[in-house]
């Protein structure tokens, strides 16, 4: 098997004038971001970070969560003087602390199915057996702490990013009561499909297996202007943002796939003298919001981990078994809510700097 | 109705080391692109350009589309001596040379639904009705041209790249025959559905209405080792780069939302000696491409120009009628598959500079 | 003679948000800039950009100027609507007229000292004999032209920016009348030292030799606050753009050098509710402007093409001796002041806009 | 006294495949860097930072450097495996230890002249009085321990980079014996000359004053063909690297300003089968490193920071006076060199990479 031995990365980037840079591993000492090009002013404290860290964190709240318990306490390491933000670079850290590698080692040797690990061996020239390393779900805890810093730079234009779940295991929600979300472990505002997702949830658990979903993101109050055609347009960035997640696999605005199935006179969303009509755009005309909510859909496979043997090969290329032990969520979905949410902030914040740009 | 005043764009340029700019407009001199990157001694000519650009143009042999008829010759203006890259920019300019503003200009005062008039109206402070100027899909000629280079960038790796209409209208293809892509108009893999899909095509344009439509892209023989985790990752610049093409509205890769509906079990995609047994990952993990096919699925919107009577409002926020009567495709689809190819080219390019960078 | 046979460029971009990117060889089909995040609403005409290309064009009024004689009649390809920008990417171009390779073919062979030959051979694998192809000065026509488009994004402010010349063939310039500098030839603003300076330029004209020169650039009514640092200072940008035009070997700014001989309490400028006493600090502090004018100096070598016999070896490597009989300047300064100055006006632009992303 | 409210900052970071990030506050919690884009497998260790990190830092071998006393101990939050680079970004911390703010409360309301609290606080509207915050020189730490990891880039090819001391307090060092630098407290090559240095080091600290200097860079054993023009030439980068470090005033390069007393005849160097004749280019032509020894002059003004009572204005723009009593420096040059080595390293990292990336 050939490889290349030194390969660089050099994408932990994302954003423009709101930059944020994430670092660290899954096992190492912990998980971090550097936040480059917030604006100055604005009330910062360590204690700002622990409503989201802890919803993206596993926990008893939360269904059929790996039982790594990390405490997900955010550090501001610079960037923060006297309680409010310099201008200066802001770096957050989480450290690692329930860091358990045993189950990994003996896997050392075998790529996961449906995992980074064959990939990065073949990119990097090795890849890291503890937990995914790099690529593992926990360097998005540092997304949702840059999240945190994002939203405190939009907050002032009145925008609102909710994530929720829609479709989980093959059960859509048919009604939508947003304040149903916060009630459920599923993160799911149709009540009755919740609890439907909890057993199926359950059922998937118990075999070892794990099941996928689809969530739906909402941006209220977005003002129109935000985008920078032809490129960076609104949508375009929103779409590298979401896919950047590992899980993520399809992304749809507005009306998505079934835009493919209408005709214009259908599609086409009149302008009234009191806003548009109906919203097959999501929000999004020619790469600039129009003022109206953003929705955006998510899909995102099941989790790779999973406690049945399946088929793999090692390093040295030789068929083998692997049959995973350590802690695994069943569905991504809960605690991935708090990173969409996060990765859509971000992208608000930079493209409000960039539009204000002038 | 408030606006800014004096909003910049600088969102014109894509890819870091392969660094394509566009520029010009619908109705204006011209339509070009300046591609910063190129490595050296590459042979390129003028003529290299003709195919591809004839496949975006409209033509008879393309189904209902758009009667305007640019011979769209790439002019190379620099970059170029003695018939190979020199390293530096390329520029390459397409003059506009049918140009009829006419049909347009009754239109000056408002807005087209599904277009880019009003968010550009909102964001720069006004916006060009000469048939959409910047976010006219004049604009993608520029990308058609580009991904040319961009191709002959990657093609000692022997990359195949191709996309073709899946779904049209309602009318999913069913057996993809490969080789029956070009023999059809809309560029339907297979031979049955594209004839529904031509009869629909032909009663909507009766109608004066737009269709939408689904295509795939496939990306085969791509190496493994492409992507830049975790913000640059092959899928994540892959829907950048889609999203920015203006009809596109959902953007998918491998089982796409389907994954959404499988166990862990199914989707992972178990690894042999021989290579993966399944392809629910569309040839992309973690990131970065894993030696199989790479399987795009890309929505797009029906076209929002038609000809039937539409609500909207004027410039000063006036509620009124619109009927398109200017030059319009029916159906995006068959002139943006060579678009969909140029970007995905473009974005593999860049890649492939990028993971050479050591 | 190893060499590297593919290698890109890429660097051809200059600025963040006001971002210019410059194409074009000295005798291919043309010159030109794309500069992408202009601000909309800004009234230009291809008639704005005669008067400071005539500046740096070569022409009787200029001393010992190279007999080439291009109209540099600049053409706006793209982002002007109505006479006023629109967002979109300007482009701006310029038609090589008066090419003349034959001088330059039986050199073919051969690397001219103290040019970009050698250097561009072993890095891309080839030169372009034909007058410096892209490393030809004829690039930095692009580079006035972007320069008259930067200035319009900040005259608002009311800066100003003008380049002399203090030093010539070692001749000093002693007393600055600036309205003097658009009198002489020279561009000097001390008519006694301009004199003597047309004297020394005629004598090494005479000699088929050419001589060096130092220029200061002053920026007056600069506000406080441009500057990004701890990287994108104001001095380091400035350096950058200014070391970035070929016969620049040194920048210093406020006391320069000569403050490496002064004590702290003699360099710094003390405050004053009047503003700052003195100005060693050349009007940046901490890589931010002051609010002070702002001056450079720059070292600029004598021309490399000289009518003199020189050493030199062919792309084999072995020794020969090289005779220019092209056209060429005998001096450089007369004609880089303008580009100095455009090159200043872009640093000027994107720091402008960075500063006002919030 | 008007003041803008928030204003990002966003220019913390340096390089385009190398990407150097620095963070972090004088007196805050410490300082870090974050590296995207180093290869893979290079083997890194906490202990590879301490002599770099000794040189920086204060110390009683140093002479007249202030007394604070940091251990400067480089942490490495992630990016390292096993002891190898993996390719993910690499986090370095250096926490600091013997913060002292009391010596800066009491000027809390008055601009240090000479520093960048004046520009600041025009910029941000607030200025870190704690010994300078962001820009204070603390933060070149964090580019020390960067410079250790590019030199590690750039180490297989052999390149040299060292620096030294050629001119303090108005005495120039006359002969260059390398070997003397690192004998000397003032990193001088010319014995003699330094006993003179130090003399006028003794004097400047016991009146309470500072004094500049000229230091000198050369790079040997650098590969031809670094570079990327026509913007991000390498003196062009090393350039703006240079002017980023606090203190430096001016820059140049092989002849530098001499150049300008030059005619072409004397200043071009001749091409011969074994190389350059001479080396007035510096080793640079055209934007591309030629292959001789690269050699930059760098002028460093006297530190700011002074025991000697100077004028100054307070917030409020009130008339004052101000005189130091904190830890500082007389002469910034010992504790420079490796500054400028680290900067030049990580210049040369960044094009070495981007010269790779065909």
């Amino acid at each position: 098997m050939a490889r290349n031995k030194d390969m660089d990365m050099a994408g932990s980037s994302f954003g423009r004038l709101f930059r944020v840079t994430t670092f660290g591993e899954s096992h190492g000492r912990g998980i971090g971001t550097v936040i480059d090009g917030c604006p100055t002013k604005i009330k910062l404290g360590a204690e700002d970070f622990a409503p989201e860290m802890s919803r993206r964190r596993s926990s008893d709240h939360r269904a059929h969560t790996t039982p790594r318990r990390e405490r997900d306490q955010v550090e501001i390491l610079s960037g923060v003087f006297e309680g409010m933000t310099t201008g200066a670079p802001i770096t957050l850290f989480i450290t690692n602390h329930d860091v358990d590698s045993r189950p990994y080692e003996i896997l050392g040797n075998l790529f996961r199915p449906g995992h980074g690990d064959y990939t990065y061996f073949k990119k990097y020239g090795h890849f890291d057996f503890r937990g995914g390393g790099r690529y593992s779900a926990r360097e998005t805890a540092a997304r949702v702490a840059a999240g945190v810093v994002a939203y405190k730079v939009i907050e002032p234009l009145d925008i609102k990013v909710v994530a929720y779940t829609i479709e989980l295991g093959g059960v859509k929600a048919e009604n939508l009561e947003l304040e149903a979300i916060q009630k459920n472990p599923v993160g799911c505002p149709d009540p009755l499909a919740s609890k439907r997702m909890l057993e199926i949830l359950s059922e998937a658990a118990k075999e070892g297996d794990s099941i996928g979903g689809v969530a739906e993101v909402k941006i209220s109050s977005c003002p129109p202007g935000l985008g920078e055609p032809v490129f960076d347009k609104l949508d375009a960035d929103l779409a590298k943002a979401l896919f950047s997640i590992g899980t993520v696999k399809g992304v749809e605005i507005g009306a998505g796939f079934e835009a493919a199935r209408l005709r214009g006179s259908q599609n086409n969303d009149p302008l009234t003298p009191k806003g548009f009509k109906t919203n097959h755009a999501g929000g999004i005309l020619g790469g600039i919001s129009n003022g109206d909510d953003i929705v955006i859909r998510v899909a995102m496979k099941p989790i790779p981990s999973i406690r049945i043997e399946q088929e793999t090969i090692d390093r040295q290329g030789n068929p083998s078994k692997i049959k995973l032990t350590g802690r695994h969520d069943v569905c991504a979905l809960p605690r991935v809510l708090p990173v969409l949410e996060a990765m859509v902030k971000i992208v608000l914040a930079d493209h409000h700097l960039r539009n204000r740009a002038i």
